[in-house]
Formats: structure tokens, C-alpha cells, sequence
């Protein structure tokens, strides 16, 4: 069964397995101890440091072991932002970082701190020129965030120009690389790096912090002596041997692997398009990476397209608003503007075949036309009747549809069925209260043609009006 | 060769190791997904959490996972702090914790909070009388703080009835569970729980943090979704299912291995005062772990001791000042007031045997003498001539010894040296910059029956100046 998920975890890499088990006999003593037990531990532990910071591209003494990814990259956050802190207190982070950024961003916000972010085109991509002027705006920032990729839809950021523009700035750049390491060293004069071993067939419970000498760095309260007092809590020897270990055996084989997978990666991009109607394929098409590919169904609901495909066997992952706790889209979608519904992230693990990815293209159209036919049919329940803005030309006529408390991707369905109602120059406005309709009507008119008027509160009532012109 | 530092890390019990592998294979994938590989993940996640809640005596929705029993102590003193922030910003705690309580204590005290320390008695010993006392003594206190055994000497704390006064006092009980939780759970009603699996043979990067339901608790900052935000990062699978299966396992043994190992450290706290010149047995006799025995050696440095027994195929540990790298001596010891010097911690490992006991106390006596023989004979380098205080009876002599840049135990043996210069009743001043001295002196008094007339700053110059009357 195809678990075409690798970019949220892959299953571990045989060597993570060999590694594990011979570390746990000799690894689980205290690494600070002076027994022999004690001095095997540290061994093993300064061994897979070295081993990771080669990978890293970084010195061994630069190299901490966190927790996880998410613990890396708050914990380089805090300890470059509080190192920095005459510096200034302002944090510039792409719009598309990863979540944990963007919370770490959150916190500094409230301790007092202020953010800017960065935005992405249309494909994705930080500008480095956007940096600059950020930079250049002011007020003096104390650490600049940008992903080496993204993990949504694959996008590689171009962090060696950004790097270089932080440096002549004076300001460090802290990378999340957690997408990208697996395939190879992040280039150029980063400053900070984060990463995560089961993002390559590592382990869980092991991240990478490297911080290059010469950072300024504050390490977190409460103290603790381990790991250079970056990564509080006994030392997890085993995993760490295992991260390292993996790190390397993945890398033997990333290059022979990454040509493979980004021509099958190919492949979906081309095909889905031509096989299912009404997709956008998100994410930059020339600058990603090998083994991602992002595309957004009109028309369907995220959740029930992800479990249609897991009844097929694929195992996919979707940043459609449906799939989220929170129940709203998917920030990355979001900044990016393009379509947020029936989003499906399809990520390729090592060993993928030809056959696989063929399969899938087989079954994706009947599931996608499945979850289709189960959405209510349009169900336009307003009238002709409210006045349009003055700006709009008179006997076109207007239509309203009420979406309100109808979830994502109903109201599109919705404004969909009713654009038929007025005539060319004729505005249809949506009441709606889900989150997605701000990111899916826009969209939805850009795949079909129509005009986008923009946003109004309801009135006095609840939700958003969305304004629509038929153009076609 | 045995390996008696148990509590500082255990060996790996072979249910951890079953257990790890077999979830290494299923329990990768992320177990927030809606695929089957994620659901499996969660699975295990759920059923991982039921284990270790019983075994905690909690609720499952009670207990999180984090990523050692470090920051589980952080975590939930941060989050009990925050969450009764309204009540009061004050923070008891025993003197005898472990330093990942007192660095968390000292990190409220940073970010302006008050912080109190609990003495104890020269066992190790928290009286509850005075925990009530500093409740009453004010300010309104946000919570309390105390372990249910200590880690270097093994004294189990009354929490139970500290708990009953909490509770009614309105103020929470957090105890640091980490030592007592392999052998049984922790009775009374505390409201925070935290453990560490590697101390009952789990694996690395597991710990334990519960908080009865009711008890206010403020998430830390940054955010994150996983373990009710109380444990940022992508869960471990593996190393949580190893850790709850362990528990179970070790605890299925626990019973006949406590009664077992108790016996063997009655027999090291009988025998090695009778074997060993100049030792002092620590901790409680009767309140205490069943695998942990601690002493202090006079006139031995605790490291060259350690790297003694270890030549003789004996792994232990040492709270002496020497094997810190803080180069001060255990705050346990000198809370406790009981020597530091030479200490050494034995914590006996399930399935040690009479053998390996009695080998222990075989090569004991002579690894003592060798590190006694090579330190430096008191070389006493003052001179009679410095006033004694007023205090002191005229013709009886004083004797000044300089021990200044040296490091403990030299400061106490050049004061047994010198003890003989005077005469009974006359004094002798030891100046000293060690800080393990301030500890030392007052002990070797108790130990030798002099009179330890108190320390005073040494004039213009460096250290201390500290004054023993010769009584015997």
C-alpha cells in the first residue's frame, strides 16, 4: 500500500533500525558520568555529532541534539532573538515558514518582541529583494526565518541570496531546513539551522540545532548543563546514534533518488491536470524539491478526497481547512493565494516506483469525481433583489447566496451554481463564514475567469460578503 | 562488571526493547494524519497512554509525554505557575531537589517571581510542619514543590501528608517523581506528577508529566497542538510505547526486587563504617529507596575514588565537588549538613546479586586507602603569631593554616594536620576558597568532636577564614 506521505515522516530507514538497536545496548547510560558506562555513552554521543555536523556542513562543537524539529527551531529562535536583543527586537519570517516559526513568532510577539512577514508569490517563493526591503524598512531586526523548502508544496527557497543580503545587513538568518537536509547541505552563510531526523527515516524525538560560532546566542531559562545548554533533559544516545547514522545512509543514496523521484514528481504534475478537472497544481515548478507535488480540487472537500484515496491504499496528506483542527486553510495556501480546497500533498518516499505512482494516477480521478458527486448540488437560497455597489452597471443584475454556516467547499459550490443567475457584468455576492472562502472564491475566479470585487463585512449580520463579477 | 548507578540511568530492560522495535516498524508515522499509518501511530500513542496512567495512577487524558523527565519538571512548574499566576507568584520548593527543580525555581525567580527553599534535617528529610510553616509564613504561595525520593541519598519525602497540607492551603503539589515511580506509584493527592523512563529501564527521550484534571495549568509559550500543548514536537511513538511497556514490566518485579535490594543496602550501610576508617552513612535509615545507599569519605576526593572503584569494576556516582563541573558541592549534601568529601552513591540495579555486593565491599577499603595515600600530606604552611578573636582563651594558642587555591579535601586534611598545633581549647583558622569547605570543615568537626566556631570573610585577602577549637 503506497504511503505517499513522506514529507510529514517517513517509515524508518534500515540502517535508523541497526543503529537503534546497537546503540540502546551500549548508549543508555549518562553521558556526563565518568564510569565506563558513562565515558561509552559520550562515545557514541560525540560520534554522531560528528557525523551529523559533516552532513550539516557544520563543526561538530556547532551541532546540538534537540528533542524534535519543533523544539529546534524554538529554541534557536528564542536563543538568537534573546543573544540579539540590544540589537533589536524585530523578527522577519516568510508567510510560508512552518507552524512552529510562526508560533515561536507568535511568542516573541507577546513577550514584546515584534514580527514582520515576508511574502510569497504566486508559486510560493520568498523574493530575495522582498528581504532586503524588509530589512531596509526597519526597525533593526534582530534574526531573519526563511525555509530552505517548503512543506506544503515543495517550494526551495533561494536562502543563499537571503543569507548574503542578512549578512551585509548584519542580521543572522535562521534556516528551517527540516524538508530539504535529507537531500543534501543547505548552501551559502546561513547562521542557524534546524532539522528533523524523521523527515529522513531517523527516529522520532531527535532535531538538529547548529548555531555557527561567532552567533550571538542566549540559551533558554531554566538552564540545564547538556547540550551546551541548548537542549535540556538527559541525552537520548540511542536515537541520536540513529539520526546520524541514517542521515548519512540517506544521503548515500539522495542524488540517484532525487532524479528518479522528481521525474515521477513530473508526471503527476503533467497528468493531473489533464486527468481530473477543474485542479491547480501549486508550488513552484522549476525550484523544489525532488519528491513533492502539491495540487488544489475545486469543488471538493479536502478530508473526504484524503479519505477516498486511503480506501484506494495511498496514504496522501492535504492542507485543505477541512483537515485541520483549527478549521482554517492552510497559511501557506493562503499566502500563496491559490486555491485551498480539495488540497492533496502527494510526497514520494525513497523507493517509490514507476508502477506506484501509476496506480495512483489510476484511481485519483474516480476519487476526486466520487467525493464530487457526494457534495449537495447547488442550493442557491438568495434572491435576486439586494442592490449591488453603485459601481456596478444597472440591468446586468445581482445575486445573492447565502453560505453562511455551510463549510468549505460548499460556498464555492454555491457561488458556482448562481453565477449562472445574472448576466455578463452581473454580480453574485456570497455570505459566508467559513475561513476558506476568503482564500477559494478569489481563486475560484481566477480558474474561471471571473472578476474578484473583494470583501465586505455582512452588514450587521454574521460572516463575509464576497463580490463577484460574471466576466464569461 | 556491575554497574551500580542505577539511578542515574538504567539499563535497557528487554520488554523496552521488544517494545521499541516492534513499534519502530508501525508507530512512525504522524499520528495527527487521518491515513491508516497515522492511525496506527495514534493507536499505539492511546494505548502507550493508558499503560503509563495506570501505572501513575492518573487518568489517561491527565498524562502527557515529554521528552525527559527534565523537561517534564519544567514544563509542569511553568504551566502550574502560569495557570495560578492571579494567585500568587510565590514558589516553595525543598532544598534537597533535583537541579532541574531548582533551575526551574531560579528561572521564576528571574522572570519575577519569589522563590523559598524548605530545609531538611540531616537525613534528607522534608518536615511537613515545615511546609506548613512557609505556607503560613506567606507570601500566597502559586506552588510547592517537592520529590518523593532524593536522588543522592535516597531519603523518601512524606508527600502524602505535604500534599494534604497543600490542599489545604489551596495550593498545588508537584512532585519530582523521578526516583520512586519505578517502585510504586506516588499516594496522596498531588496535582503534578513527573518522571523519566531511563530510570526504570525505558529508553532515552521519554518523560512523564501529569496534571490532575482541575488543577490550573498554563500551557507554555510557543504554541503547539501536540500532547494538549503541553509537549511541543512530533511525538516519539517508539521510545513512549518502550517506556509505558517498561514500566508495566518493571513493576510487575518491583516487590520481591525492593525487599531484595534493601536488604543488600542494609548490609552496605552496616559493613562499610566497620571496613572504612572515616565514614560517614547519608541519608535516612529507615524513609529511604530500596537500592540507593550513600557515604562520604573523609580525606578522599570523591573523583580519583570513583576512578578507583571503576579500575575495580565498580560504576557509581559521587555528589563530591569534584565531579561537577561547577566545581560546588552537592547542594543535597549540603543541605543536609553531612560531609561531601569522598561521597559516593551506590544505587543497586534489579538483579544484583550478594556476589556483587560483597565483591563492593571487598575492594572498598582499599580503594579508599589508595586515594588517601596519594593525596599530599598535610603540608601545614602558617604559623602561630595571627590573634585569635577575644573570644578565645588566652594561652591555649591559635595556628593559622593557609589553603588557599586548593581543592577539597586538601583544605580539611591540612586542618586534621594542623589540629595538633594547638593546644585543647585553642583555635585554629583554615583559610580556604574552595566552596566545597564551607561544607567540609563543619562536618570533620562533627565527625572528630571539635568545636566549629563559625567563618568569617578573610580580611582584605581571598576566601574564607574558618575557626575550629580543638576540644579533644
Amino acid at each position: 500500500m503506497p504511503y505517499f506521505d513522506a514529507a510529514s515522516s517517513l517509515p524508518p530507514h534500515p540502517v535508523a533500525r541497526q543503529a537503534l538497536l546497537a546503540a540502546f545496548d551500549d548508549g543508555w547510560a549518562d553521558p556526563s558520568r565518568l564510569h565506563r558506562e558513562g565515558r561509552r555513552a559520550r562515545m557514541l554521543l560525540d560520534a554522531a555529532r560528528e557525523t551529523a555536523a559533516e552532513a550539516v556542513g557544520c563543526r561538530p562543537d556547532e551541532l546540538t541534539f534537540t528533542s524534535s524539529g519543533t523544539r529546534a527551531l524554538h529554541t534557536g529562535m528564542a536563543g538568537a532573538l534573546a543573544g540579539r536583543a540590544r540589537a533589536g527586537r524585530h523578527l522577519l519570517v516568510s508567510a510560508v515558514e512552518h507552524s512552529a516559526v510562526l508560533h515561536a513568532a507568535e511568542a516573541h510577539r507577546a513577550a514584546g518582541g515584534t514580527v514582520a512577514e515576508i511574502g510569497v508569490d504566486r508559486g510560493g517563493l520568498v523574493a530575495p529583494a522582498d528581504v532586503a526591503a524588509a530589512l531596509a524598512a526597519g526597525p533593526a531586526a534582530a534574526l531573519v526565518c526563511v525555509q530552505s523548502a517548503n512543506h506544503e508544496v515543495g517550494t526551495r527557497q533561494p536562502v543563499a541570496d537571503i543569507a548574503e543580503i542578512g549578512r551585509a545587513a548584519g542580521v543572522p538568518l535562521l534556516v528551517d531546513a527540516a524538508q530539504s537536509l535529507p537531500w543534501g547541505p543547505v548552501a551559502g552563510a546561513w547562521s542557524l539551522l534546524a532539522a528533523s531526523a524523521h523527515k529522513w527515516g531517523g527516529p522520532g524525538g531527535v532535531g538538529l540545532l547548529a548555531v555557527r560560532k561567532g552567533v550571538r546566542f542566549a540559551p533558554a531559562s531554566p538552564v540545564d548543563e547538556r547540550e551546551s545548554g541548548r537542549a535540556p533533559g538527559f541525552e537520548n544516545i540511542p536515537a541520536v546514534v540513529a539520526a546520524a547514522a541514517s542521515l548519512r545512509a540517506f544521503r548515500a543514496e539522495a542524488g540517484a533518488e532525487a532524479a528518479r523521484l522528481a521525474a515521477l514528481v513530473d508526471r503527476i504534475r503533467e497528468r493531473v491536470p489533464r486527468l481530473v478537472p477543474d485542479v491547480e497544481v501549486v508550488g513552484e515548478a522549476a525550484h523544489r524539491l525532488p519528491h513533492v507535488v502539491t495540487f488544489s480540487c475545486l469543488h471538493v472537500d479536502g478530508e473526504a478526497l484524503l479519505h477516498a484515496l486511503d480506501r484506494a491504499g495511498f496514504a496522501v496528506s492535504s492542507g485543505s481547512s477541512c483537515t485541520s483542527s483549527t478549521l482554517t486553510p492552510s497559511h501557506v495556501l493562503r499566502a500563496m493565494g491559490v486555491l485551498s480546497e480539495g488540497n492533496v500533498r502527494v510526497s514520494l518516499p525513497p523507493g517509490t516506483t514507476e508502477e506506484d505512482v501509476e496506480r495512483f494516477l489510476a484511481v485519483l480521478p474516480e476519487a476526486v469525481a466520487g467525493v464530487r458527486a457526494q457534495l449537495t448540488p447547488p442550493t442557491v437560497t438568495g434572491g435576486a433583489g439586494r442592490a449591488g455597489g453603485a459601481a456596478e452597471p444597472a440591468g446586468t443584475g445581482t445575486f445573492t447566496v447565502d453560505s453562511l454556516g455551510k463549510r468549505c467547499p460548499v460556498p464555492v459550490i454555491e457561488l458556482a451554481g448562481a453565477i449562472g443567475r445574472v448576466a455578463v457584468g452581473g454580480v453574485v455576492t456570497v455570505l459566508a463564514d467559513d475561513a476558506a472562502a476568503r482564500l477559494d472564491i478569489p481563486a475560484w475566479c481566477t480558474m474561471r475567469g471571473q472578476e474578484y470585487l473583494g470583501e465586505s463585512p455582512h452588514g450587521d449580520g454574521p460572516g463575509t460578503a464576497y463580490r463577484v463579477r460574471r466576466l464569461v
